[in-house]
């Protein structure tokens, strides 16, 4: 890994890869208000909790989501022992790289993209599986590593907020036991502290070893609506912070910001074509259409990466 | 609450309400060869993790789950408004006092009383709830608040390996959000380390204001096999030690002794009739019979309350 424990701003100044905008002092002055003894904002340390959404907020998230990439993978590397799939939608038309086709047919087809390729499996396995994939594959455009095409302004923000005695989750759309594996690495966000989607998973003695099996069946969907339920589910708080980039944070950033007391919500517009992607309301992945209707009104921080960030990814990148 | 942030024990040497014996041995031993650098068994901080059950391995459950006892006053007190409960069982054998036979119908009985007591209501509604509840009612036997029904060497250990640098988890089959309310009061462990079992959780926006509100449906049991998965779930890595006190822990502690590398599997055996209840194999509430079979050949240690623990509850009680 490219990005290891000792983060790459180590000795620079707190959120210097953010410009000094209207987001980075938005942002400094929550954290001093509910930092200060005293002020009649201070929240104590134990409930200074800011939730992070990860596709789009963390890492990037084009051309897809980097989770359905790495199920497109699987589906190549299981081929050989999947034969039928020459045959069967979506496999076939994966296998023959018009991914496109393959997810004209919508949640469905990812639902059987993901439930073959992320089921039927020991956790343990599946972590193995997602390492490996994550030290071994490239991004199309950039040729990073995918856990290079992280958010270096996000990465100094989570450090900032630990460092004022924070505690940073990330709430996700993506699965649970993907992220888990690299986050404490990549984030230093141990996986205690990562709430995502799901399958079924039980509980089983196969020759004598405990083992848990994944099932090729969704248990949760941690998006939109889902995101309030998950957090109350890990974490039993209610957050004081919310970062997202889409639609899909909505709900998480109206609850958090709806608490008695301060809070914070803060929407990633991706606005920057030339160092990322500048996509919102028309995008299929991503879409950010009533966050940016509603969230000025709302007093959420829009952040504008081409103008607020002096610096997208850590290596440099697109 | 008589258990306060400033434990009773406070400035004594560590688990001092144990007597000296081969349990205590066992988990000091423990303890050391986890803690110390160099030891071909250390642990990093960050992975000592110690899972610990509810009902009968923290808290006292007899004459039956306090939390039941809970759903039990919750009927008498909703009756009012529903006045078909007095000719419809369960409820209307609750209404007569007779518990025997509202639980007569098992495992359906009690979930119909779980529903409609823990159900359609909202999630501050049912914090409130459990929170004044505990406030107000006393045990039948010992007059004691339940919450002062706490084990004292328990409360010992926890502190002892949270002093360790070990994270402390509660891994109960009781309700999450009926344990949250006041476990890290009372045991030190704060909400984001309580996993339960949970019923069917929505998001709603209630006149404007973002709600979670509760179903009258089980989402998770986390008891025997579900303990395993509730903690993959929730911790997203296998504990080093766990202790829990009837056969719904026996799958936890499988799978927490099966690791590799060093850890510890403890059962709390009920054994003392004149201080707190002595009950084993044939209890309904609490049994444990395979537990007691194969423990001892998996190098589980199997606490004799009776003769290792110098004290049982912190305020003297039965
Ligand atoms: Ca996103
Ligand atoms: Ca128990």
């Amino acid at each position: 890994l490219v990005v290891v424990a000792t983060p790459l701003w180590a000795g620079q100044a707190p959120l210097s890869s953010w410009q000094d905008g209207s987001s980075r002092k938005a942002i400094e002055a929550f954290v001093a208000k509910v930092s200060t003894e005293g002020s009649p904002a201070y929240v104590p340390p134990a409930e200074r909790i800011a939730v992070f959404d990860n596709d789009g907020t963390l890492w990037a998230e084009q051309p897809m989501y980097f989770q359905l990439i790495f199920a497109v993978d699987r589906v190549k590397a299981m081929a050989p022992e999947h034969p039928e799939w020459k045959a069967q939608e979506p496999f076939a038309s994966v296998l023959k790289g018009d991914i496109g086709k393959a997810l004209a047919g919508g949640t469905s087809a990812i639902l059987e993209l993901v439930g073959a390729t992320h089921g039927n499996i020991t956790t343990d396995e599946f972590d193995a599986a997602a390492t490996a994939w994550l030290e071994t594959a490239r991004h199309p455009r950039t040729g990073l590593k995918y856990n290079e095409m992280v958010y270096l302004p996000m990465l100094e923000l989570l450090d900032y907020l630990r460092a004022n005695d924070f505690a940073t989750y990330i709430v996700s759309g993506g699965g649970i036991d993907f992220m888990r594996p690299w986050t404490e690495e990549v984030y230093g966000i141990p996986p205690e502290q990562v709430v995502g989607s799901s399958v079924k998973t039980t509980y089983e003695v196969r020759d004598g070893v405990p083992t848990l099996v994944r099932a090729p069946e969704i248990d949760f969907i941690d998006d939109k609506e889902g995101k309030p339920v998950g957090i109350h589910s890990h974490i039993g708080r209610r957050p004081i912070m919310a970062v997202g980039n889409s639609d899909g944070d909505f709900q998480m950033l109206e609850w958090v910001t709806a608490r008695e007391g301060a809070s914070l919500g803060v929407i990633i517009h991706h606005t920057d074509a030339e160092r990322e992607w500048a996509y919102d309301r028309d995008s299929h992945i991503g879409r950010l259409d009533r966050g940016l209707d509603e969230g000025p009104d709302r007093g959420w921080v829009i952040v504008d990466m081409k103008n607020e960030w002096r610096q997208v990814f850590p290596t440099g990148g697109k």
